[in-house]
């Protein structure tokens, strides 16, 4: 978009929120709610239903007038003026990380936050105003629940982040590839997990994403980035999991397309699923066996393995969520939750944030940012008054650890013998293996159960860091020793 | 999209038309439209609009007026069913022109033509079928009418083309330009030509075009085709041409924008100013002359300008209407238009297309197909049902050319001495006087007036084919001596 076109955007960025809020709380679209549960009860209690459907219609309906409530509480100028204020808040943001000047975007954060606040208030849940604006990520997340969950993680991440300071640096990648080549690395990959291009395609954008436009229109986008020639492979590996749970959604005959049931449990239930396939499957020792002749044939500069694993799995903290490895991760998103719930509950100043966000980084990941582009500034979240996300990407993290544990269980049962049936399986190609676990365990629940209920009942055990730590520790001394 | 995507959007298509048709031809907006009626009234009563208020509110309002009565002639089933047809008939389209096939779209052609007969039927205006479809493209014009415009084309075109006979043939373009190159001679384009990032941008597409997305938001697209250096140079200039149109129209604090006054005057006028750029302009000797250096730096292998200015303007009868060059350009259109009238007001059956194409283009151009695509399957128009909108793009060319007359003249008013006030303004690269000219005389106009209105006030005469032969001629001639 060319700047001069932002303030139009707005414009009817704000009239299509204003539109959708008078649709979605209209007593037109109460009334069709009412006939919908009216009509549910009386099939069900003709004995019309199977037990299946009689579950799924009552979960349908009761997402439906939970949605209902929420945005009869809400007030259209409130709705508009978010619209608004994400607008102008997104350009400042980027004319803010352009010139690394915090003070440009800070008035707009301002906004924005106190426009959150006063959304929390109006929806008026017995919730904390950080766990209502959660909420649309996380259904039925407290604070409480996640301070408890990541409990572990605060005390123990530093600690692995300690005792991998001894094991060499990566330097920085002295090979590269060209976009043919990625492209033809990438398409590879996505052949070897079954991609059906009937009902799928990739295409470039400057952000890699993933989307759905229809119940067989699935796309994900990537791109190529001079001097890191594994990014664009990784991305794509993350940005198709996210297609395969949504390819897996509830959608018999299209039914369920559209319908709450038939969307994600949760946030972090679709982030499990593309670093399940980014980290678990594509970063694997079995992986980089596996491919490490199609890199070498490309012209990458391994003479192991073991060497292509080690450079798939750096471990080094740095500045940069997204460029984080699956290490330091956990440390960037403790301190944005620290720092969204003091905004929005505890009065941290907006002023303060800079000063707040580099001695934290300086605390947990030992580094400090040389100006707000590379500090407080870096993502795009907040500059639209999103907050309560970023906790589903570590969450996201736990899950993939926990499922991946049922996963290998689940594959014993099916008579697969070797000490570590998921590496077995990808070192074999048989990742079609994992996808059906998948597919039958978690995707096709669709919105059935919130995050936790999902891997309570999947795994038997309730959400916990454990298996992730596990799963690092293990990871870590196998690199120590593969270095 | 992937080809399993297609019927999801098919129906969202559907629903979309529905949706807008129930819109622009509620009550609702009849009260609307009767209330701006009103206070238009009172306003001018009162005196508090000066003239041009007048008639610009007056000129709106009619436009709004009559397409609310279009719409409320319309049957909402009708309007969904074309929306769906449209969308097979697209995909058959495809197919087809892949397949080389033309009766796997026959079916979807015989639907979609039907549907818009019963269109034009219910429409019931006192005009022949297939001028109550061109309607949309050609507000006002008769096939009375286009036939007198275009007999002295289909008396003469034949004629100079047979003069050309004697051309040294052009050969397959035996020099190639890489990606970068073609797009940074765009580039230098664009930039001589003024254009204004902060409001313009381009991109890649297969397809060239120009979109306005906003009052200060227009995009052009473009693309790269192996074997053809000039190909993305002058699609750059055409949808330029477009976009300078969109940029003029009457838009004095975004008052007109998105209301009928402020958009194109018809498909033909648009297309004229395209056609200036790219022809009149980026084709003529002029511009060769002060373009030459540039493509030779980039290693076009030509030893003159006129060697260039050959190049950019071919002159051979071909198969493909896109390919044209600007004396042949108009034997594809003549084809087109009968065969549109044959097909939808005398009867002529759908399978016997193919065979009254081939005809055609033997008998007025001396080629014939080998197969239906490269025959009656090339365009995509008649697969969404659009009949009526091929005479517009021949207009243009008549419309610039009777344009450029009266711009040479007002030129002159302005100082420019020389034989040919166009050239020496585009020899020295004031391109921009061009540009003042047409934003005074037509851009700025929008849709006040029909495109013969607008060609018989700016010109002082009614639009006819001779100014567009005139120029062809003489073009024919200085083609002819320099090669």
């Amino acid at each position: 978009m060319p700047s001069a076109g932002a303030v139009w955007r707005g414009e009817q960025l704000s009239l299509l929120a204003r539109n959708i809020h008078a649709r979605q709380s209209s007593s037109h679209f109460e009334g069709l709610l009412n006939d919908a549960r009216n009509e549910f009860e009386v099939d069900s209690r003709s004995g019309e239903l199977d037990e299946q459907q009689v579950s799924e219609k009552a979960r349908n309906l009761e997402l439906l007038e939970q949605d209902l409530i929420r945005q009869k509480h809400l007030d259209p100028e409130l709705v508009a003026s978010l619209a608004s204020a994400k607008a102008i808040g997104y350009e400042r943001w980027q004319k803010a990380k352009l010139s690394s000047d915090f003070s440009c975007f800070a008035g707009a954060l301002r906004h924005l936050i106190s426009l959150r606040q006063e959304q929390a208030r109006q929806l008026d849940e017995p919730r904390t105003c950080w766990e209502t604006l959660a909420q649309p990520f996380e259904p039925e997340l407290s604070l409480k629940r996640l301070q408890e969950l990541f409990a572990p993680l605060r005390q123990r991440l530093p600690v692995l982040l300690e005792s991998v300071g001894s094991f060499p640096r990566p330097s920085k990648s002295k090979w590269d590839f060209d976009e043919l080549t990625q492209q033809s690395l990438c398409e590879l990959l996505l052949q070897e997990w079954g991609q059906d291009q009937s009902m799928t395609c990739v295409a470039r954008s400057p952000h890699p994403f993933s989307i759905t436009l229809g119940p067989k229109d699935f796309r994900i986008s990537n791109r190529v980035v001079p001097g890191q020639p594994l990014s664009c492979f990784l991305a794509t590996a993350h940005e198709w999991g996210h297609s395969l749970y949504e390819q897996g959604l509830p959608s018999q005959a299209n039914s369920w397309f559209a319908w709450p049931l038939g969307q994600a449990s949760s946030m972090a239930v679709h982030e499990s699923q593309s670093l399940f396939w980014e980290n678990r499957v594509a970063r694997s020792k079995a992986f980089a066996e596996r491919f490490w002749p199609h890199f070498v044939k490309s012209g990458a500069p391994f003479d192991s393995s073991l060497a292509f694993w080690s450079e798939m799995n750096p471990l080094s903290p740095g500045l940069n969520r997204v460029e984080a490895d699956e290490l330091t991760y956990g440390l960037h998103i403790l301190i944005r939750l620290d720092i969204e719930v003091d905004l929005l509950e505890n009065g941290l100043p907006v002023e303060d944030l800079p000063g707040e966000w580099n001695k934290r980084y300086g605390d947990l990941l030992g580094v400090i940012p040389q100006n707000d582009s590379e500090g407080c500034l870096q993502d795009v979240h907040w500059s639209e008054g999103q907050f309560g996300y970023f906790p589903s990407y570590l969450l996201g993290h736990l899950i993939s650890a926990q499922l991946s544990e049922a996963m290998a269980d689940g594959l014993r049962k099916l008579g697969e013998e070797g000490a570590d049936p998921l590496e077995d399986c990808i070192r074999c190609g048989n990742e079609s293996k994992l996808l059906t676990w998948l597919r039958e365990n978690v995707h096709q629940h669709g919105r059935k159960k919130n995050a936790e209920d999902l891997v309570l009942d999947v795994t038997g055990r309730p959400l916990s860091a454990e298996p992730f730590l596990n799963y690092l520790g293990t990871k870590i001394e196998q690199l120590g020793s593969a270095s």
